[in-house]
């Protein structure tokens, strides 16, 4: 193994080309290995084994610096710089994140999970580099769909006019996560077609040098680009073209489904996945049947159709009732605004994590203009997973924005209802919150007129103490509500506040004629959520409010039910509770 | 006058290109004068009157539909779409608000008030176009600086692949509010002094048609080519050179100053303006003086340097340790995480309302990785401006991001103290809310370690009540701890709480001994803000909070004394809720 003599970045300087392609085609086998056993981003990994290898071979990391768009590529680079155990070692697939990680290696420098970030980051690498008076070179690596977002290209706008050395590797797989869409891919095709001779390109208008590398997956031609513009004294782009998938033809074949895998995903042999009903599959079907009816709805997403179920089927169904505007979220949203203020019927499905990058956008084109567009938040809720993917902000993020109508269902049957509301309905920005987690259905169709806003649900009335339990965490109040009657002997009221956006004062007045407690639970950060609204409500009287959710904080990758725990998120925690202040 | 004939888009279209010429010049002569009334954006409205008139006579609003970017260059569209009284009756001029309104006329699309939106909104207009099967053109008016925004570039890169028609006019007035930045502009300034004939497009890069017109100001060159591209079934880009501030000498030569002016910016004899002594100009000095000794501090801003006092001698003076980014606020905040981690000091000045344009980044680039920048957050705080540009969100936005220090001083020695605590220390990043209104002096330097996070600064040490003031509503806290001592017989606590961010659980948990009431002002949005984390804090408890600030609503040129009269921001009315607690 050529793998075995190489442990940091100064032994990948020593190999010949050809110990090179052999060491390209061990890092390939041990990342499809690894990703099938843990899960994983796949393919894009895949396709930057050789750039890996050769930025390494040129520059010299971590005095040249190295930034990863996404991160979600730098596989090739961690086990070149000194972590190759998490990949050789299945005891040891889960000790190294699946992104950069500062605390891991001087080799990385930011923590990085959003796409986009990249050529923005590195600008300020370079400029610090330069005020310091210091040398070396600055790389971005983008790419894999992340050039679309605004700040990939504000980043461009401004790395291009930059008097020194910044040098962008734009790794050109023709992808976004799914198919790209927008004019800069045409010119990126059009690019790979001639050679990179087209005088028509996007990047030379804008004012950088330009290289262009057919071969991105052969070292030597990588090398010998990059030994070129080593030392530049101005911004360069170095455009390569790679294969999704590298090395592994059933990836190479489907590169969208492999661009980030389940465990277990080459295994031969294994069971065929049933299918079960969730949430995705009723979003789905239920675009698909309003598209056939009402011609003016329209589907709308940004670069991950697949996460909510618009595969191909569906898309080619939908024709030009679907659009993905690729990575640019705030396009999306202003997109779909504009659409609703004119007449059509948009539901744009978004994951809660990447809903963070259309703030203004939520705030200035769809809540001021009153736009009664859809919004599918999906994902939202406390998770194990990592620090730059957490999706319990978007309840802070939305439900304090005026005009916007945040909805939480905690059922199929309601979840459907507020969808088709929100369809149809003309005054309201919408914003729903896709449960997450097993369907719940009480097989009754949900009549209920959503129009009649912050109207809360109660689900039983009781005494005493009155849960007040969001979305995902109804379940967590009907368990809880058991407790407590069982463990304490009261009976308390349940509601599902239905509304994250506001709070239902003529049923929390009445409330205090015979509770004492309130509690609220919700899946998501506290701070500027759901539930301070109800303390709040009742902070200048008797009634005393339990807030349950997630703290203010970043966690990175911590299980689920340990956050539970920390979080008192429990039954019988809560219930402890509720005990010392009866 | 030629005017006293035009009251609709359609009287336009009877005019010879002679009367238009004189019409030009007779809206210039109004926009002038009620501008220097009023005050407003000059320079930018002097600078599209040609193309507005232009726009009129080929296209035919409002079944050709006109979306203006940032709106601020929309006067001459509401003189020629039955406003004109606005601009011609001095007793009118505050009817019609500065920005397209749709309440006002069915030739406004949308409310626009931050920059970028246009394309993407545009996008959206022409899909529902084409999804009802409706005809008619779709135009966005772009420039002026709005180019470089990332929402700006998601749009074009996907107008660009729209098979229908969309008109995009790029108002090249080769200026951003301040100079241009960034290479899109070196690109607009080659195409420029090739006449647009240069191979080298940014806009054929991304697959538009394109076309160029060299006198932008002149009628008659502007219809040719917009009848040229009238019905286009595809997408095309109008390249416009116009000159801001056409028509008005000084504006000409001054463009930035008048970009937007005060009103009587243009009166003969008028006093100099003194000099006083304020937030603004602080900052300015500190990081004069600042940039002087350490050679790795760096001010950033997002192209409007004006607004924080960065004049021509600042940036003549700070050189390479200044960086305008252009409207580009995601990469201005990507950017200076980067500066920061990298060992540079970066200091980002930002208007409040702009902030919100870089939620995503100041979550992951910034909190995440924990880069020790400074973000100055200016005009913080409740007003009576446009709904597009109100400034009580920040704290919503920025207080509940784990990670970030969110400092609100309410003294020039505080504010000094706080800022080159933030730009020496090396752990956090810190946001701070600059003060707005006049300066508040105490005479003495400020030693307090701002590193001992979340320590509230008791300012007197009562009982029963206490007041927890932060920042601008410091003064106002004071006034009502004198109010209720006068009033109640009262000696209340008054606490400056300095962070935004977390609270002092040690001194919260103290005032349960002799409190029976905590009061909270912010002078910012109520939802998701500071004073809920208090409320939290104490909910389970027996004391009892109020908390003073503003409603989540968009107000919209609401009298500031009437918002303040509304949300009870006023010592009486505080005193008298707390006289009914008591």
């Amino acid at each position: 193994m050529i793998l075995d003599k190489v442990n940091i970045p100064d032994d990948v300087k020593k190999l010949t080309f050809d110990e090179m392609k052999s060491l390209a085609g061990e890092i390939r086998e041990l990342i499809i290995k690894k990703v099938n056993t843990t899960g994983g981003h796949m393919a894009p990994n895949l396709g930057v084994v050789e750039a890996t290898i050769a930025m390494h071979y040129v520059f010299n990391s971590p005095v040249d610096k190295f930034v990863f768009d996404v991160s979600h590529q730098c596989y090739p680079h961690k086990i070149l710089t000194g972590r190759k155990e998490g990949f050789t070692d299945p005891d040891k697939y889960n000790v190294y994140t699946g992104y950069t990680a500062p605390e891991e290696s001087e080799h990385d420098l930011f923590k990085v999970g959003h796409t986009s970030t990249s050529v923005s980051l590195a600008c300020g690498v370079a400029k610090a580099r330069d005020l310091k008076g210091e040398n070396g070179n600055v790389l971005a690596l983008i790419g894999d769909g992340s050039l679309s977002g605004g700040e990939a290209l504000e980043g461009l706008d401004n790395a291009a006019s930059m008097d020194s050395n910044i040098i962008i590797i734009v790794n050109d797989n023709d992808m976004s996560i799914a198919e790209n869409h927008g004019g800069l891919y045409d010119n990126l095709k059009l690019l790979r077609e001639t050679d990179g001779k087209a005088e028509c390109n996007f990047f030379k208008s804008l004012g950088f040098d330009y290289y262009y590398v057919n071969e991105g997956n052969n070292v030597e031609k990588l090398v010998e680009t990059f030994e070129k513009v080593k030392d530049s004294n101005h911004p360069v782009v170095v455009h390569i073209r790679t294969v999704k998938g590298c090395g592994l033809e059933v990836a190479e074949q489907n590169k969208e489904a492999f661009h980030w895998i389940m465990p277990g995903t080459l295994d031969e042999n294994k069971e065929p996945v049933e299918f079960v009903e969730n949430y995705t599959s009723l979003t789905r079907q239920y675009i698909l049947d309003k598209t056939k009816v009402d011609k003016t709805v329209i589907a709308v997403n940004a670069g991950t159709p697949g996460v909510f179920g618009f595969d191909k089927e569906f898309r080619n169904t939908l024709g030009r009732q679907y659009t993905d505007v690729g990575i640019a979220e705030e396009h999306a949203v202003a997109y779909s605004s504009a659409l609703a203020k004119c007449g059509a019927k948009p539901i744009f499905a978004v994951m809660s994590s990447f809903i963070q990058r259309a703030y203004d956008q939520l705030s200035q084109d769809f809540a001021i203009n009153n736009a009664p567009a859809t919004i599918l938040v999906f994902g939202g809720g406390i998770s194990g997973t990592d620090v730059t993917h957490l999706n319990i902000f978007d309840i802070p993020l939305i439900s304090n924005i005026p005009n916007i109508v945040y909805l939480s269902p905690t059922t199929k049957e309601e979840y459907l209802a507020m969808l088709d509301w929100s369809v149809e309905q003309d005054k309201y920005p919408v914003a729903i919150r896709v449960p997450s987690g097993d369907v719940v259905s009480t097989g009754q169709k949900d009549n209920t007129d959503y129009s009649d806003l912050n109207k809360f649900k109660v689900a039983h009335r009781g005494q005493k103490v009155a849960i007040i339990a969001a979305g995902n965490f109804f379940k967590l109040g009907e368990e809880t509500q058991k407790e407590i009657k069982d463990k304490l002997g009261v009976d308390a009221t349940l509601i599902n506040p239905v509304y994250l956006t506001g709070v239902d004062t003529a049923l929390l007045e009445d409330l205090k004629k015979n509770h004492d407690i309130v509690i609220t639970l919700e899946d998501g950060c506290l701070d500027g959520g759901f539930g301070e609204k109800i303390t709040r409500f009742y902070s200048t009287s008797d009634v005393k409010v339990l807030n349950y959710g997630a703290k203010k904080e970043f966690t990175d990758r911590v299980p689920l039910d340990e956050l539970y725990q920390r979080y008192r998120l429990k039954k019988e925690l809560i219930t402890e509770d509720v005990k010392k202040l009866l």
